[in-house]
């Protein structure tokens, strides 16, 4: 297991001699299947997922390697686990993370609160930079994802409703194999699209609205993220200025995406932009996010943010302007972060404005 | 906020003077809307909820009765709550759910670990029992659920891939108003259904295979939950043998569903039938669990449940038999409990054996 040899050396370094895992997407990124609910690497010893009766035999199929280990009925996870590590006389475990209770019950079963320590930074780190195998996931992602949205444009229409534009979006995707969506579906008309996650209801379109459509496709549990505007029929030259100021905030933007370059400064290009064209107030979300094994993780591109971008990163950029009452408008890519700059996994120029 | 006044009743009999609530299926359950972080409910003085920027205009809209504040950027969400409990002179607060992280700060903000307490048993228990409302959204979401499962039978056939009967299901829901899976769809063909989360892939099925299909619409964020096992062509004696031993199990548990019963003595009369045909070792999971804002909530059919049942509960039973390298039957439906026992809100006689 390559992964969890490159934890073991990042997180053995701190001083831990064990690590246990219980966020899901992290268990995925280092088990190869879903399905455990936790993970214990000990610093010396074989690594150990940890699977119910109801996931043990498709763990077992799946798993590439880690040894797994079957949570009878009755048994107490954290109880089992904290045997384990006290047999592997592990002092100092961290973990990703854990609720409130848990951590009680842990460390009381480890002998004390010095024995435990939460960090979630490892492995969101380690899971920033994506690998030659996860890129190529993406990119099948993105591709997805960037059908669904032709789709889109060939059945928005007035009199159609919300909902069964997102029907079509995402039967087309599925039947290309997505596995499912990487988040719910916004299909967002009229004064609907002025909120970001304005959600997908039985409206139906009608001729000169604003529609916001936001979708992801997933595939072998990566994610994409993706929006285009339309309109309905003739766009205004009121929505059409919006647009363009949109659009060439997204482009500022993306042609700002740079290794070594701060995500804050990502978000400022934009945002500048935005400003400057008296939007400013209008622009209620940051820039975008990292795009992976979940739909929003690190590294984030906002005001407040302190991460910098990295080759492998791979984000979201998604300008967007919202008015009350009038309608939203918002383009989003997903992208990779590479040497020379941004490449688009999602793409196709399939807005109608 | 009807449902605000019920929990204000029962927690403040217990010696909190303020409930915070981070949980998102219990902050749609109060709010009446999705997008809120955070809501506040003092025994004195009004309820609050806290909402970031991107949902902050939408969360204004929904919002039928509760104050929505506003999380500015760079703003420290705790802090907040923090602020605003001091201000309230809230002496001890109860929390539905919060990570180590959290209670960390949470506590710092309101000097000491003394004024905080971790309980998500109000919520679980009042969310257990449906109101009139909620039965009818469950309905509505068992109809689309059977409806999906009717078009699954339609399009299961030698040849096909798992992932196309999954998208003309889900197409099937979106259509009549599913506002989205209510978990991910499972088709599971072959051995693979041997796996009761046996994924969606892109097998094709062929002759004599055991299909498991999984589905569950969603219905203004109530969701619904029911599974159907079928064959390929012509079932063999054995698919006829174990398909019957499941369905009789169903049929028992479902006899013995009623208020005042323990949820552990409905699996055990299942588990029996199961244990006295030879397939006990077989049938891994529990029996059935509780549905509504989320797929997965209490009360908990099990062994080990201490849950007893009640009318206005709404819960799964599905037994299920697997046999590693063979295959696997699950029959589930999602029921009401009513005075005078369980209601099915999933229907129709729609397997193939």
């Amino acid at each position: 297991m390559k992964r969890i040899d490159v934890l073991k050396k990042v997180a053995f370094e701190k001083k831990t001699d064990g690590f246990l895992v219980f966020n899901s997407a992290n268990l995925t990124w280092l088990t190869g299947f879903s399905g455990a609910s936790a993970l214990l690497i000990p610093k010396n010893g074989e690594s150990r997922a940890y699977v119910y009766g109801v996931n043990y035999e498709y763990a077992k199929a799946q798993s590439g390697g880690v040894t797994v280990e079957l949570v009878k009925r009755g048994e107490n996870l954290l109880g089992i686990i904290a045997k384990q590590a006290l047999a592997l006389e592990i002092k100092r475990l961290a973990v990703d993370a854990l609720n409130v209770e848990g951590w009680q019950v842990l460390t009381k079963f480890l002998g004390g609160e010095k024995t435990l320590e939460v960090d979630n930074q490892y492995l969101r780190e380690l899971r920033m930079v994506k690998d030659e195998n996860e890129i190529q996931l993406m990119r099948k992602a993105g591709e997805l994802t960037s059908e669904g949205m032709r789709v889109a444009r060939e059945v928005l229409a007035a009199g159609v409703k919300e909902y069964e534009v997102a029907a079509e979006i995402e039967y087309a995707m599925r039947m290309l194999g997505s596995s499912g969506t990487a988040f719910e579906t916004i299909v967002a008309s009229g004064v609907s699209s002025a909120f970001p996650h304005g959600g997908c209801s039985d409206t139906k379109m009608r001729e000169g609205d604003l529609v916001v459509v936001d979708i992801g496709a997933t595939y072998k549990f990566y994610r994409s993220d993706m929006t285009r505007t339309f309109v309905v029929g003739k766009p205004s030259e009121k929505q059409k200025k919006l647009y363009q100021t949109v659009k060439a905030a997204q482009e500022t933007a993306l042609g700002k995406v740079m290794p070594g370059v701060k995500a804050a400064d990502v978000d400022a290009a934009a945002r500048k932009i935005m400003v400057d064209a008296g939007y400013g107030a209008y622009f209620v979300h940051g820039l975008g996010h990292g795009v992976g094994l979940e739909v929003h993780e690190p590294p984030i591109l906002s005001p407040d943010s302190k991460d910098v971008l990295a080759v492998g990163n791979v984000v979201t950029v998604e300008p967007g302007v919202y008015l009350v009452g009038y309608g939203g408008i918002r383009i989003e890519d997903t992208v990779l972060v590479q040497k020379d700059g941004a490449q688009k996994l999602t793409d196709g120029d399939t807005s109608r404005i």
